[in-house]
């Protein structure tokens, strides 16, 4: 399926000279949600997949549908201050200043293997910091899926050089 | 399945005398997930949906492993200023000022039939906000679920007194 046309792209959002791509069209058609999520599971079929971990918030439409799919567990990684038990944290840089991602301390067991997904993939800090957060509690993160990738941002490859299998089903050129 | 056995109980969070009800728990535990997925869309078995609109945050995660057992589309209800396109809102009250959820202005037919998923239903605020703006845009909310009840805050209730069909997976005294 070409995921670009259920894909809307919106010029100059959220400022002047950016394209911002949008993937409520594909959510909510049927036959791309679908697909799409078919897709992202489908180059870890031969792996033992013990949970998957979502980026909030879009990240977790798409990993709820995953997990659902693949029957494991599923694991929100979230922004700072929103989880309400124990919680160990990542701090990443953005343009200016840092952010942090969370999840709870007993979010994966050691030993697990986790799909991280989310619908983009940017410059990779996000991913980057979620990846190592998971593997500091002890999983191993065994493929990342992405609905859209930005190659020009580099991201994907940021993810590859630190070993990881990286799929997504569409890329932009562009910011 | 019990439920209340899955889902974490949190004391005095996010204040004093609350107790939190934590679904990471459950999302976590694989075959608890899937059964949530199958309870929540059991009461509509004979229904024609056509699509499931999820509650920003945690209403996504389940919302969107829903719409994928059903195979149809995902509408996000999304809060204030995330959505990238044309929107519609609706506010809501709050214990103090007013809050306020939106979708995408096609996110929705005219004569659709909508099954509403949130993680949670307690005063109803939220839920009802999404019901109306839902039903601005055309379609019919044919059913709400919810992994949690809390009935002494009345927002199932309130549901109901709208005419709506409301399903919970567990309920819990207090607030």
């Amino acid at each position: 399926m070409d995921f670009s046309t259920v894909v809307r792209s919106i010029p100059d959002y959220p400022k002047k000279g950016i394209i911002f791509r949008d993937i409520t069209t594909l959510l909510g058609n049927p036959r791309a949600f679908r697909k799409a999520v078919d897709e992202l599971v489908q180059p870890y079929a031969g792996l033992r997949i013990d949970k998957v971990a979502g980026i909030e918030a879009r990240g977790f439409i798409l990993g709820g549908a995953v997990a659902h799919q693949l029957s494991i567990g599923f694991v929100p990684v979230r922004k700072k201050g929103k989880l309400p038990w124990k919680v160990i944290g990542e701090d990443y840089a953005l343009e200016y200043g840092t952010d942090r991602v969370e999840i709870h301390e007993d979010a994966v067991q050691r030993g697990e293997n986790v799909l991280l997904v989310d619908d983009l993939i940017a410059t990779g800090g996000t991913a980057t910091a979620a990846i190592k957060l998971l593997e500091r509690a002890g999983a191993k993160v065994v493929g990342c899926s992405f609905v859209i990738d930005l190659p020009d941002l580099g991201g994907a490859d940021k993810l590859r050089a630190l070993g990881k299998e990286v799929k997504s089903l569409v890329a932009f050129g562009g910011h």
